[in-house]
C-alpha cells in the first residue's frame, strides 16, 4: 500500500527510529496486562473536580479568548504563574524568558530545529531519552555519549567527548528517565564549568524535578551556571536551556511544556513554533492556568509525592522479594522510573515477550541507547498502577526473568 | 542580549521569515482598530454552551483517558467522525487515512519534515499562503510558483514549472489565501493529470472549503485523482495529501488538524509526529468530537456560512462604494479573504502604515510571494468584524488609500 511517490521521502525520515515504545503501548493495552512500560502518571491522581471547575469559568468568563487564536509565545497569565512557581526553586526567569510549548516533546523538536544541522554531534547521557534521540534524529544529529553511573553523568569522562565538538549538551538531571539515577551537586557544578570553558550550551530537561521523594533538593543546572549572572534588565541569560512540563504534575493529555532561555533564544524559538504549530492550544492553556493558579499546583504535587513514593517503595520491594541476585537495578529518588541491569547476554526484547505471555509488560533498554550496544537492561515504570499490582506484576516479571536466565546461553555456559 | 552561544544556531534558522503577520497583529490590538489582518474567525460564533456541556460531559464520563497521554494517530472517535463528514464532501477514507495534527500548521510541519530536503523545488500557486512558506522554509524548501487568476492557479502556466522538477505541488484550491480566488473544475482535472503524468505528489489544503457562500461545491482534488481509484482494501491511495481543520468551522482556539493521506504515508507522519510533540491535546480532541457530534457541526457551518456571508457582502458594498476606479479586487465565492489589487508602486507596507494612523489594519502583500516582487496588494478579512465595522473600516481604509495614491510616485507621474 505504499504511494506512489514514496521514493519521494525526505533523508531525515531514513534515519527514524521505528517507535518500540509506541508499538509496545498498544501491545499491553489488554487489560490483564500489568504494564510497567509507559511513562503514564497515575490517573487516580488527576484533579478531575477541579479541571470541571476550571472549564466552567473559562468558558463563562473568557470563551472569546479561549476559543479564539493567541499569541505563539503562549498565555501571558500561564507564563506568569511558571516564572512564580520555577522561583521557588531558585530559578529567578522573567516572562520574557519563558516560552509555552505543546509538551516538552515540542520542546525538543523546537530546538533540534534551532540548533541542528545534519551530522552535528549532540552529547548525551548513555543511556538517555528516547523522545530527544527521535526529535534530534529527525534533524539529522549524530551522537558522543557519556557514560552514567548512581550519581548522574560520568563527568570525568567528560572532556574528550568534548573535545570532540558537539553542538550542545542534552542533560536529564533529575530521576534520569531512563536510569533513576540523579546528577550529584558536585557533578552539577563540574558540567556548567565545563560547559562555559568550551561554549557549549547545555539543554537541561527536567520533567520530574518536583518529583522527589527522598533526599535534598539540589539546584538545577540553570541556577548554578555563572553566566547566569550576568543578567541583563533582570532577563536571564547563559549557557543552559531548561524544560519543563504540566504533564507529571497536572495532566499529561493537556500537552503542555515550556522552555526558559534567554530572551534571544526564546524569540528565535517562537518563529520556529510559528512555523510548527502557529500556538499552544488557547483553551487548554486558560484551563491548566485555572486549574494551577492561587497554590492548587503546589498542594497537588504534594499529593502526588506521597502517591508515587509508595508505588516506589511497592516496586522497590517486590525487586528485592523476587528478583534473582544476578539481577540489579536503581533506586531512584524521585520520578516515574526505575533501572534494571539483567546478566550481559539476556536478550531483553526476548524476554518482553516472555514477560508479555506472563501478562506484564516493560521497555527493554536498546532504544535508550544512541548508538546501539545496549547491555541487557529494562525501564520499569511504577507511577502508573497501584502498589499491590506492582507487587503481582513483579513477581510475573521474576518468573520470565527466571525463564530467560535459564534459557539463555549465558545461564549455560554458567 | 544575545546569548554567548547565538553563534551554534542551525543554517535552517537562517532562512526563516521574520513574521510579519504576527508584529502585525500585535500592532492592531488597540482596541480602537478595525483590523482586516487577521484570518481569525467570529467569536459570536463560537457555540460556547456546547463546549460547556462537552467539557462536563468529558470530565463526568472519561476523565482518566481525556487527561492521559494517547495515541500519536488521534482520539478514534474523532477520526471516525473527520471520515464521515469528509464523505458528505465526496472524499471517500477510512480511519487509517487520517492523522489528527496539532492545527493545519503542524500538518505542514510534518509534511515539510517528510518530503523536503535542503535545496528541493517546491511548487506553489504565487501568492500563497504566508505559513505553509515558513514551515517549508524551515527545512531548507526553495520554490518554483506559477501565477493565479480568477480561476486560480494558471494550470496553462505548469509544464515548465513541473519540468523543473519540484518535490512537491501545494495547492489551495477553495477561497485561496490569500487570494480569495477558487480553481475551476477544468483546471483541478488538468491539475490532477499533470501530478500523475510528472509523478509529483499534490498538498491539497483545504482550511475553508465548507465556507461557501455563492456559486456550485466543486469536488476536491483528493476526488479528481484518477490514481485514487487504485483502492486497497478500500484505502485511499494515490497523490494527494489532502489537509483541513477545525479552526474555521468550530474553534481555531482548540488546534485540531487533520491530514488524510495513504496508509503507508500516515504511519511515516505518525511517526514524525511523536518526535513532534508525541500527540495533540486528548482532551481538546474528545471536547471536539462531543461538540461535533450527532450532526451539530453540520448545523453549526450553515450558521457561520450565513453571518461570514453577509460579512462579505457589506466588505464587497463597501469597497464599490469607498474605493477609487484605479483599485480592483477579487470577489470570494467563500473562506474569510479578499485580494485588493493597487497600482503598481504604490509601497503597501507604507499604505498599512498610514491605514494604522486612520486605526485600520491589513496585511500587505509582500509576504505571501515566495521569491519577493509582489505587486501591490493587500489581503482583507471579513469573518472578524461586524457588517458596520467592516463598512466603517473600508471608509477609513479608503482615506489611506487616497492619501498613498496622492503621494505615490506612480500618481504623480499620471
Amino acid at each position: 500500500m505504499a504511494a506512489p511517490w514514496a521514493h519521494r521521502y525526505a533523508q531525515r525520515t531514513k534515519s527514524a527510529k521505528s517507535s518500540i515504545i509506541r508499538e509496545l503501548l498498544k501491545l499491553t493495552q489488554r487489560p490483564e496486562v500489568i504494564s510497567f512500560a509507559g511513562g503514564l502518571p497515575a490517573p487516580e491522581v488527576f484533579p478531575v473536580e477541579r479541571f470541571r471547575e476550571a472549564c466552567q469559568s473559562v468558558l463563562q468568563t473568557q470563551p472569546s479568548i479561549a476559543l479564539q487564536y493567541g499569541p505563539t509565545e503562549g498565555y501571558r497569565p500561564l507564563r506568569e504563574l511558571i516564572v512564580a512557581q520555577m522561583a521557588r526553586y531558585g530559578i529567578i526567569a522573567t516572562v520574557d524568558n519563558v516560552l509555552i510549548t505543546s509538551g516538552s516533546q515540542q520542546a525538543l523538536d523546537l530546538i533540534a530545529k534551532l540548533l541542528i544541522n545534519r551530522g552535528d554531534r549532540i552529547l548525551t547521557e548513555r543511556p538517555t531519552y528516547l523522545g530527544a534521540l527521535q526529535a534530534f534524529d529527525l534533524m539529522g544529529a549524530e551522537y558522543v555519549t557519556v557514560p552514567i553511573d548512581d550519581d548522574g553523568l560520568q563527568t570525568s569522562e567528560m572532556e574528550q567527548a568534548l573535545r570532540s565538538g558537539p553542538k550542545f549538551m542534552y542533560i536529564l538531571p533529575n530521576f534520569q528517565n531512563p536510569g533513576g539515577v540523579t546528577l550529584s551537586r558536585q557533578r552539577r557544578d563540574e558540567l556548567v564549568l565545563l560547559s562555559d570553558k568550551y561554549g557549549i550550551p547545555i539543554i537541561e530537561d527536567d520533567p520530574y524535578g518536583q518529583l522527589r521523594y527522598e533526599g535534598e533538593h539540589i539546584p538545577p543546572l540553570v541556577v548554578l551556571d555563572r553566566t547566569n549572572l550576568l543578567r541583563d534588565n533582570g532577563y536571564l541569560l547563559g549557557n543552559v536551556i531548561y524544560l519543563s512540563t504540566f504533564s507529571k504534575v497536572l495532566a499529561p493529555g493537556l500537552r503542555l511544556g515550556w522552555i526558559v532561555a534567554p530572551p534571544d533564544v526564546i524569540s528565535r524559538l517562537v518563529q520556529i513554533k510559528q512555523s510548527s504549530d502557529l500556538h499552544t492550544s488557547s483553551f487548554v492553556q486558560m484551563i491548566a492556568y485555572e486549574v494551577a493558579r492561587d497554590g492548587f499546583l503546589e498542594e497537588h504535587v504534594k499529593l502526588i509525592r506521597r502517591v508515587y513514593g509508595e508505588r516506589r517503595e511497592a516496586m522497590l520491594e517486590a525487586l528485592h522479594d523476587y528478583f534473582p541476585p544476578e539481577v540489579s537495578w536503581t533506586r531512584p529518588q524521585g520520578g516515574l522510573f526505575l533501572w534494571v541491569t539483567l546478566p550481559d547476554g539476556i536478550d531483553t526484547m526476548k524476554l518482553l515477550d516472555t514477560a508479555l505471555r506472563q501478562d506484564v509488560a516493560f521497555v527493554p533498554g536498546d532504544p535508550f541507547y544512541p548508538g546501539g550496544d545496549s547491555g541487557s537492561h529494562m525501564r520499569l515504570n511504577f507511577s502508573n498502577a497501584q502498589p499491590e499490582q506492582i507487587r503481582e506484576g513483579v513477581r510475573r516479571l521474576s518468573i520470565a526473568v527466571a525463564h530467560e536466565l535459564e534459557h539463555s546461553a549465558v545461564a549455560v555456559m554458567a
